[in-house]
């Protein structure tokens, strides 16, 4: 998976912690001065990539390796200011995972802390051979 | 409105086309390889970034420039292959920009093209003095 | 399309305005005592109905009357109060209508008045033979 | 809650099941021939009215019963085909109730199955004094 991430998202710093065949996964972006706004602030992008990566793992995890899944939509709610100094955790459940159509959630944490800075819902189209 | 963006979003590739005090603005961001997934499309997450930026610059036009108003909620759709060798061009319209919260939304195109590659809605709240 | 309507949709109360086979549409929706909440408001619910039928007819006016093409979202942000005594009128443009995704966007008005009072966006999924 | 619920949804037929001070909350929607459309599906604008009434009793439990709290967003996923000879039930968690705003997210249920209808994410406003 994480050869294969590598290989579609070139772009990402997220890392794979964990991910099953029952459509779970749990990535890690690590926060750098890069990622922050004026004030400390992880910037809004940084999250809704972390979210779209953790679909994207948790996804693959369930149906295989299948580069052609695309993202066909994001919703994503900021809910509380991200720790500056702390790495955003992305841990996904897929709600459902049809023939075409996959649909999942994503709860965004500071590490450590017990409540999410952000939740995000995507949905994925499953390219048919 | 540039050097306000540049303070604020320093990450940011984004430049401002356009701004207007009616709730409108155009952002460009330019495509590189940096953006690119594997087969020539430029990431998802580049795409949220545009419209985040957008949606940003269209409402410090119509508020002034404040610079605490946060994305409380980002909702896109993907809805085209965009070209790997455009840049992308975000059109912002503010729907409603109310005392404590606006809404707008976002058209994103590959230069050039008639149809848009996505479209995002997202809601900003504004600081209260 | 309104005979087909009533047959697909026999609850609602919508009544087509307009429909053009580019993918556009306006239906009514009459608002009475049975649509109100307290303080003379129209309940989110009949505004989310209404922006259902809105993109229901549009994308069939587009794609010819297929009984099976089933709503797979909907993300609607309610922007003003509508007024007790005026109906809603929904005016529908499809963004994208694929092989077997479609993607709407609704302006929800109370008749007469300039600004909406809620935006939606739908995605509806296209049965395949 | 009961009496609180039918005087500000008075056309809700929403029961509440369960309802608790940290967020949490259970509702039930008889379903009957007039919500059904043709092949025995439970109609869209159901599941997102009983979302929304999830949604704000849920609030409500946490916060004390402020008639004026109003629905700012919905986004509504629909995953599987609701039973047609089933109660619609709606399983509420506020993600967060801040000062002003509050966002829930609801699984949606036909009654006894253990894979949701639909998935929908909530923001309420909070008036303030």
């Amino acid at each position: 998976m994480a050869a294969f991430l590598a290989a579609n998202f070139p772009q990402t710093k997220c890392t794979v912690e964990a991910v099953s065949s029952a459509g779970t996964a749990t990535v890690r972006h690590p926060v750098t001065h890069a990622e922050l706004r004026p004030g400390g602030t992880v910037s809004g992008p940084v999250l809704m990539t972390v979210a779209d990566v953790a679909l994207y793992v948790a996804l693959l995890g369930q149906i295989g390796l299948k580069p052609l899944a695309v993202t066909t939509s994001l919703n994503i709610n900021f809910l509380r200011k991200p720790a500056a100094d702390k790495d955003i955790i992305g841990v996904c459940r897929m709600k459902k995972v049809g023939r075409t159509l996959a649909v999942g959630e994503v709860d965004l944490f500071s590490e450590g802390e017990a409540e999410p800075v952000a939740h995000a819902v995507g949905t994925y189209a499953i390219p048919q051979r």
